[in-house]
């Protein structure tokens, strides 16, 4: 049977960067960047004040204290956004304001808790060093740089700096469109009334989520019948998205249409079973050259399914350059019995403690039981070749979001 | 000089958690739940089969094996969704599909795979114990119960159940709408021509990107002059929001006139400085019983304080009940001299190497310095007595999104 990693390059060869578009800088938070930005001059563009003070020589403050205080003439008042033609002579300052640019003839910059005003006159308190508080141009980003490039994930400080170099409108990959469309005879939607013997379906909300979360925009198919021509139509009506994900009939039973349905479409499947509980029957192909998952029915499977290889593949289709999800080792907090050849991954709460990860499963594992997911803050991995893991052992944890 | 913790329980005191609206199920991820949830019955509703197989009494595959199968009558066919009134008596088992409400009589299901077909008899390879491959009524949530509160954010698990629930719509708390105010005459919008002296404001965006990413919806209020009349004029055209956040003009210059105009507007000042770096001068206060925060102007102070004073501000007025920031220790990976008396949030890389987190500063740490904040995935907090900090020591760090 496939291993994880080998269906994870599988899905990655197979997956193409979606093209780019321009948003608004407002639009940009969270989207990947389609271009690598220079800056085309430096930022702060000039030496300027990082202090309230005076700009003064700082020869001029040498022996200077509270006791013996130096005096300087104020010939000019700097308020930021300002700038002054005058230069400082020895035994002159300029008033300065926090961001104003430095004036020619000065080397530093005195706080003015460190001085004391008397009319044309300011006292200064304190010796300063040349080129205290003053804020080189540049310092921030150097003209020609940046430290953005393309792949990049758009947060909060990037914007400050797209912010500072100008740039009202940036160049972002497209999100991928992603069509979610639940399968199976069983099922109702959430709206719907009750009916013995029939279930909600979890998924589409499930996957509508997962979706949004990682950057894509969710379609809702809505619910295909376990039925040739009904659940073809729900497909055919995704194909303008760029990923279809279906969940449910892709396992071992009569009424598992899914695969079928899409090889009759002209898909070319390129596996359907991965060594991993949850989530085991995975379908993966390409049809008309977009990608399509056909995940396990069972809610987490589902899930696990999603954020094992679908989420990647949003990723790369968005064009993001690094996995971001962080892992970690954890010790166990109970004994746990799998079955060799498939790789495990538990729900689970890990959380620090003097210096080290705890980690213990969130209760009961069946692939029915969603609340298991809902409590989690974490995976646990367990490799393929192990059968009992020991209380106390150290295990690898994949933090969720 | 108030400590961090001071700040932080006068802003939890200072500031009301939002009232409740109803939106649709899709429209609740990453909404903050304004009511207790209770099941009205249990998920699922019936014991039902965790398999593609048959349904059958278990004491009937006694002894069963491939060489030495066991024939079983074949008396009825459930698919998924539907329910039968047949009962299976020894001698007789009923084909279910995953999902299927388990037929009065049996105690357990076998795989398809374990067995084989002949006409109207199945052939049972495997002995299957009471209870095998059964998914009990209620074992993802039972009636009354669905361990969803009031304050849960909602991830995806959690819409997957409330859509399990028949909850087409769900009361959450209102968003918290915060408007976002730059102060300096030095400013300029990002849109504008460059101006020798002017900076672009960062922090309008940075602010915005912050607002956003902890569920408020920010409001953009522009640039306001360092003029007590324009700044008045500007903070008034916020007063219909729930919050409002000033950048700039809160430190000792002429210029900070944001505290003096708050007060001229009948504000009560409840402090405005704290003992830390970057962030020292921080304004809070309420205004018409609504909260607002003058940050400091330079970037990365104003992240940092909006960090660690208008987020906990902001999940408050969403009703979000836990804190969900994680820390944990690190190995400081280069020598650090801060300055005594305050505490310092450094922008730093934290990895996961060989057991343990390793973290380093991302550079320069001027707090006009965005990139160092782009750069960082978290924080090393140094406490405030602190003076020497050597490469080797164990720190805090805080994790950033």
């Amino acid at each position: 049977m496939l291993k994880v990693e080998e269906a994870l390059t599988i899905i990655i060869d197979s997956v193409l960067q979606l093209n780019a578009e321009t948003v608004s800088l407002t639009n940009s938070l969270g989207r990947i960047l389609a271009e690598d930005i220079f800056s085309k001059g430096d930022i702060p563009a000039l030496d300027n004040s990082a202090m309230d003070g005076y700009a003064l020589k700082s020869s001029d403050t040498k022996g200077a204290s509270s006791g013996t205080p130096k005096i300087l003439e104020v010939i000019d008042e700097l308020k930021a956004g300002m700038i002054t033609t005058s230069e400082i002579k020895h035994g002159q300052a300029i008033k300065i304001m926090t961001g104003a640019p430095i004036p020619r003839g000065a080397d530093s910059v005195i706080m003015v808790e460190d001085t004391g005003r008397e009319g044309r006159n300011v006292k200064i308190f304190k010796e300063v060093e040349s080129g205290e508080n003053i804020r080189k141009a540049g310092e921030d980003i150097k003209k020609g740089e940046s430290g953005m490039q393309k792949g990049a994930l758009l947060k909060a400080p990037h914007l400050g700096i797209l912010a500072a170099l100008g740039m009202p409108e940036i160049k972002v990959t497209r999100k991928p469109v992603a069509a979610i469309l639940a399968t199976g005879d069983e099922l109702i939607d959430v709206g719907e009334k009750a009916v013995p013997g029939k279930l909600r379906t979890s998924n589409t909300y499930t996957l509508y989520s997962q979706v949004l979360s990682y950057g894509g925009i969710p379609v809702n198919l809505g619910i295909a019948k376990d039925e040739p021509d009904n659940l073809m139509k729900k497909i055919k009506s995704g194909m303008e998205c760029d990923v279809i994900i279906t969940s449910g009939g892709v396992s071992m039973g009569d009424y598992d249409l899914v695969k079928d349905v899409f090889v009759k479409m002209g898909a070319d499947i390129k596996f359907w079973k991965i060594a991993m509980r949850p989530g085991k029957p995975i379908l993966f192909g390409t049809i008309k050259g977009k990608p399509f998952f056909g995940l396990p029915g069972n809610p987490v499977s589902s899930m696990v399914g999603f954020e094992m290889f679908v989420r990647p593949a949003i990723l790369k289709m968005s064009g993001q350059r690094d996995e971001d999800r962080k892992e970690a080792d954890a010790i166990l907090e109970e004994d746990i019995k799998k079955k060799k050849g498939l790789r495990f991954f538990l729900r689970a709460q890990t959380r620090w403690e003097n210096g080290v990860y705890l980690t213990k499963t969130t209760g009961p594992q069946g692939s029915a039981i969603l609340k298991s997911m809902m409590l989690a803050n974490s995976l646990i991995i367990l490799p393929e070749d192990e059968e009992y893991i020991k209380k106390g052992t150290k295990v690898s944890v994949r933090f969720l979001n």
